[in-house]
């Protein structure tokens, strides 16, 4: 599968549509950025991506993973690939500059891993949990631990794992069961096991730094009881060098409907040696810290995803010569048309395309909020981003995942039968992105916290501003009207589901999945009338004018469906009768 | 995987919606009929479906089917599976009595193929080939064809195939390759590739009977000049004895995302001996006959697919403890409620819920059109459900296969994490179900089937025609408004899309598939409306009327944004350039 990184967008998304260059300015931190710079970021990215990556995907995933006593073999060519995206210095491309990492923005780590989630989705799952394990420790880590750490995962020598699943629990964290004794030295033996562990163990480099939830004795019941614990595979002497094996082992991978070359192991913790990471029972918040950038990466996975898928089904369309034209034939020398005459085709590559740029302009903008909030030195800037941040993240990590699932099922759709066989690589896509809609919150819990914890508890006012904030912005002429109802349409729900709410404890997870629907089409409206006011005037720009009418005119009126089905009661929802089901 | 057989719903929808005794009544073919041995063979066909054939649909899908020099294994139970389901009689359920078949009513065929398809679907491809090729030579041989063949396909003795695609040549069959030179005896000798041919080759049965599109010497150019041919893998003596092996063999088979247990040829014809079936140059039309049987099997397959998933979702989300309701614990007593109190689990489930009993009593009601086309005595009649079974069918098969995938994908969000693991079963379903989206006619072919073959050629005369019947309904009091809304947005938007298209010929394919999606949620909105309105005063009616209730509630109301979108013009998707694809 052929991969071309989306060089020209990235630029026009962060130079032209958020004038980074501008916003940088007043960071410290940015001042060096140059446009210059940060373009060769992105275009060696790219290249990264394409080549070294990328043509490491189909075997991964028909390879998969092996498991053998306990060792688990990665796919061929993933050690070597793994190894040019660690030593490219990627995995700390963000990362704190005073422990080895480069303090980029993270609005342009969001373009690379975009690519990189896009080349080969099992290999960079073992990159991002790299990432996400940095940003914990960086976060809640002791100066020692720092130390230790971040170098090693920033260079890719090691890296990281996130324990948080067991058998009985997945989105309930609270009734976990793995346990963490204190010992005399200071570290703690932690004993349980673990399922659904992304990178648990793997043979691509010599240490994995597990992350671990676990209780301590006499600790609170529930999810106030939980601490969180830095568990290394080896245990590692004060100058980083590898000391004995930790008592921790993969006691199986599970077979799986994609990322198959992502191994997802059953961890045993055998009494390891842990150390605690951050304070006591303040285990969940800490891994809360990082969320919003965790499930900002599962959604720049289907972003990615449906860029890869997009690219796909047009090429295929192009090349592919079947049927004529319903005005007669378009290419009368051949036995047939392509299928770009046909208009549902050009539907569903406009739809992806819609998406798929919509979304990473979406993704760019959060990416954005997340640098103001950490690095920018105004207050009262760093407020509202982190405001903002959190209230779009669930957005992101949804909105994102699923239409990148709906782009992927549209690319097989376009190839046909051919879509459905594994020679073309579209199914594997299907396959591979499903799986971003389910880990890190399932979209459902994503949908639970947007409308409880960001909209409804402080009674919408966080949605409102940010929509009189949209509603500042320059659009696009012609889509002015539409734009203006869709922001009515969110603050007449919002006020709706708000009101009723407060006398139905049933009605916001009733309503959620659809509220984030409406939330998602009605920001990237906004992005794609910004878009579309400032698209330059040549066939890049005219391609972005007509995409904003197309996704005005397409995929946009589905807000109004969702207003009224979220108008329903909770009725025939909570009084059907558990055992009828 | 456990799968009970809808039955309760199946002696609902035919005897208490649809009156299926009194209209038999007037059929002298289904007089003998009573209702007891109809339910008789629902209870034996899901028994079957439950008991033998459920069981080898996990294990097929982990083996697979092997290759080795043109010879096809089947996954290991498939041989003994499949001969039950033969040996029962089932393949010529709706078969014609004077070949050995059964005789018995397509409305009741269509429950049993939808527990086949629900049970197995790798296998049942290979009953339901054998059903579409009976029911072509049925319509179009010779009494020495029908003499010949029926009897040992009835008996699944022998099954069948369909070999209609080229490499270069999918929906755009006018376009194909394979020839057919006329021999001396007057069978003829096909040579020619055929891909994705599904049943091609494999080890059920002794013998296979292939119906080959191929184009005779100086046929018409396109479409007008197929011609379709009986190539059975071993020829056949006229005592049915067989003889020498044909000159066809499996090429390879294909590496899918699903239906793994079912063999998917590349067919090399290399000389074979074919006989005409029906007449020269009329093959594609002779294809066409069968293709409102074939179809609608197509949609029992998603339909069979929404069921089984819905069971396994609705199981495990009541078993499974996490998390409590948003008005407190329901089970204090435990450490967790079940997922059932979660109001967006509920939306799943009542949505896959809704989709299946409403698509059951959808496909219920396009048999029941086809029974009527062939059975009934009164040639209005008979007249009138030809008319309606053509208009229905692509609904039947887009609509019925759109949301059984749906629904899959539903369930696996239910499962979480489980749902994405091969042990469970769920994330299977998804793979198997995807095809039902593409084979047989891409959903897409269909929609562009639905709106210029079967509403606007008329003019939309069909369309509003069977709304206005539809209108003659009782249906519940309380959702009678929201269903006269829907009958008015579909004649309004047919009306309206029919005076568009006379201006822009591109303008039928820009709406087709949300057309289609229109036409199907309005249909099941009339449905859902009349089984609410005559269900019983019990717990099944009680989940009868609040499944209506959340139809209308909360999936109905998508037409009114696909009103919208259907309004847009075709000028955003049809100026958009080629080359920016």
């Amino acid at each position: 599968m052929e991969y071309l990184a989306p060089e020209r967008d990235a630029h026009f998304l962060m130079f032209d549509l958020f004038r980074a260059r501008e916003i940088w300015e007043q960071i410290p931190a940015f001042q060096d950025f140059s446009e210059d710079l940060i373009q060769a970021v992105v275009a060696e990215g790219g290249r990264l991506a394409a080549e070294v990556i990328a043509p490491t995907n189909q075997g991964g995933d028909q390879q998969g993973c092996q498991w053998q006593d306990g060792e688990v073999t990665t796919p061929e060519g993933f050690k070597e690939a793994f190894a040019q995206l660690a030593a490219g210095g990627w995995l700390g491309l963000a990362g704190n500059p005073g422990y080895g990492g480069q303090g980029m923005p993270k609005m342009l780590a969001c373009l690379v891993e975009e690519m990189l989630w896009a080349a080969n989705t099992s290999l960079y799952l073992y990159g991002t949990l790299t990432v996400g394990a940095s940003l914990c420790i960086d976060t809640h880590g002791t100066e020692q631990q720092k130390t230790l750490y971040l170098p090693r995962l920033y260079s890719g020598e090691w890296t990281g794992a996130m324990a948080l699943t067991e058998a009985h629990a997945g989105t309930d964290l609270g009734i976990m069961r793995t346990k963490a004794e204190p010992q005399a030295d200071g570290s703690y033996r932690i004993t349980g096991t673990k399922i659904f562990i992304t990178g648990g163990e793997h043979d691509l480099t010599e240490n994995i730094v597990h992350l671990v939830l676990a209780k301590l004795p006499d600790a609170p019941a529930g999810s106030k009881g939980i601490s969180l614990f830095i568990v290394p595979k080896f245990l590692v002497a004060e100058d980083g060098s590898l000391e004995r094996r930790n008592q921790l082992a993969s006691g199986s991978i599970e077979h799986k409907m994609g990322i198959r070359g992502s191994a997802t192991s059953v961890m045993n913790y055998d009494g390891a040696t842990g150390y605690l990471l951050g304070e006591q029972n303040q285990g969940l918040a800490a891994m809360f810290t990082m969320m919003n950038y965790e499930r900002l990466s599962v959604g720049l996975q289907g972003l990615g995803a449906g860029e890869l898928a997009y690219q796909q089904a047009a090429a295929y369309a192009g090349d592919r010569l079947q049927g004529r034209a319903p005005a007669g034939p378009q290419n009368p020398d051949a036995a047939a048309d392509s299928l770009l005459v046909h208009p549902d085709v050009r539907r569903m590559l406009l739809a992806q395309r819609a998406l798929a740029e919509g979304g990473r302009a979406f993704a760019l903008f959060v990416g954005l909020q997340l640098d103001l909030a950490k690095y920018s030195e105004d207050e009262q800037v760093r407020a509202q981003a982190q405001v903002l941040s959190e209230l779009l993240t669930p957005v992101a990590k949804a909105f994102l995942s699923d239409r990148g699932f709906d782009s992927a099922v549209l690319a097989q759709q376009v190839f046909g039968g051919h879509g459905y066989i594994q020679e073309w690589g579209v199914e594997q896509i299907v396959r591979d992105t499903r799986i971003a809609q389910i880990y890190e919150g399932t979209n459902g819990v994503q949908a639970l916290d947007l409308i409880g914890r960001k909209v409804l508890r402080d009674g919408g006012a966080s949605l409102r501003k940010f929509v009189d904030e949209m509603a500042q912005s320059e659009v696009a002429e012609g889509l002015q009207a539409d734009l203006n109802d869709a922001f009515d349409r969110l603050i007449r729900t919002t006020a709706s589901v708000a009101e009723r709410a407060a006398g139905d404890a049933n009605l916001p997870g009733a309503v959620s999945t659809d509220y984030l629907e409406m939330v998602g089409l009605t920001v990237y409206a906004w992005l794609w009338g910004r878009m579309a006011a400032i698209a330059p005037d040549d066939s890049f720009g005219e391609a972005k004018r007509l995409t904003a009418r197309f996704f005005y005119d397409r995929l946009l009126p589905k807000c109004i469906g969702l207003e009224k089905s979220i108008e329903a009661d909770t009725t025939a929802l909570m009084t059907f009768a558990d055992e009828s089901f």
